[in-house]
């Protein structure tokens, strides 16, 4: 039994500790979509294995409250059967993970480059000026990077290995996300990464996922996650010229 | 034997892997330090495991290369001594090793709100705006509940358990760095961190530490890594007034 502490209303970072759960069929509570945010926020701090610094966290038995997200997978991955028995391999894929991480953290910052404390209206000029920078040099980094990795892999369409594991769900759930955020971005992306849309579909269509997917469970993107849908901050992801909106010299 | 990849002329990220490497007195090649960057650009894509996405990457007899300081410590903490053979323990401290991480992001991000492809020079008024809400409200948030951490430890001045982990390595170099970057701040917070200055100082006088601090492969605090000291980015820790440089409203 799984007890998951997260921000009801977002599919948030929550999201890739879902995904695993759901993959695995774990029998699991999500507290927060269950008992409301106050619920998450009282138990986060009310346990002796060590506070959390944020959601999500996860408590599992025997363990107590685990948290970070690629914390979260590490820990659970084995158990779930999302997680390699070898250890280079293994070395690897957390790698990977903690670089999804990043990436996760480089979106959000596209409509936050100054920082969780200030609303989205209060900085989107400089969303404006991240975004576009964050469109024409670092989504095609990290993108091509992973197709790479893919690319790499003999046994694929995974990243790491012969089987899907935590970091292939996560890599689906950043992909769905881009493509609700930067529609036009990813369209101008779209035929360098024929791996990465082969992964996404395939994790789509493990049994445990498609179920998930339809269920009232799965919460669709909204303006007020990682993943948010500002027509401004989208664009063709071709480097920046001099008669852009913003000055990039 | 430990090959560590790391941008030569930086502490950097790299030096929360010396530091683990050093306090356990590791058999280790800095390989960036004796053969310059050409040589870690070249070894990091001339890997059987796959690639990382970028440096620190160190390569483990056996494993091959690891990428992500947090994964590279979780990797070796345990054959270093630096790790908790108590299964909560060391989920709880992998944890707190993601968060230093995101810290870690944060800090870094002062000086480059808009991302790491424009030069300080070319966001340098975004950067005074995101660093004075990050030595508000960021700044303290952290700091305080690392603080509280090491205060629920009763077997202090670790954070987790009653020996040193890489966390607590990786949290002295953090201190440091801040006291270095932000010398104003860090002045007017002091009183309220007693339990991190003891921690700082626990890990200064550790034999491996203390010997390599006053090394030459200990590496000075500049310009160009994570912590840099731009004294228009310093300042008091006091939450932000109307009359600010920069409006916060």
């Amino acid at each position: 039994m799984y007890e998951l502490y997260y921000w009801p209303g977002i599919p948030g970072r929550g999201e890739f500790i879902r995904l695993a759960l759901e993959d695995a069929g774990a029998d699991y509570i999500d507290v927060g979509q269950r008992d409301g945010a106050g619920a998450v926020a009282r138990s986060l701090y009310d346990d002796t294995t060590g506070p959390p610094f944020a959601p999500p966290a996860l408590r599992i038995d025997g363990i107590g409250m685990v948290s970070q997200v690629a914390n979260i997978l590490r820990v659970t991955g084995h158990d779930l059967g999302l997680a390699s028995d070898n250890a280079a391999e293994d070395a690897f894929c957390h790698g990977l993970q903690l670089t999804l991480s990043d990436f996760v953290a480089e979106i959000h910052d596209t409509h936050h480059p100054l920082g969780p404390d200030l609303y989205y209206e209060d900085q989107t000029s400089e969303a404006k000026h991240r975004a576009a920078l964050f469109r024409a040099s670092r989504l095609p980094k990290f993108l091509s990077y992973f197709e790479q990795v893919t690319a790499t892999n003999t046994a694929a369409p995974w990243l790491v290995g012969a089987d899907a594991t935590t970091a292939d769900l996560s890599l689906f759930q950043i992909l769905a996300g881009l493509r609700y955020a930067f529609p036009t971005a990813m369209a101008s992306l779209n035929d360098a990464i024929p791996n990465l849309n082969t992964l996404h579909d395939a994790v789509a269509a493990r049994p445990g996922i498609a179920a998930y997917l339809v269920s009232d469970r799965r919460q669709p993107f909204n303006q007020h996650g990682i993943f948010r849908q500002y027509p401004e901050l989208d664009g063709d992801s071709s480097p920046a010229r001099d008669d852009d909106a913003c000055n990039l010299a």
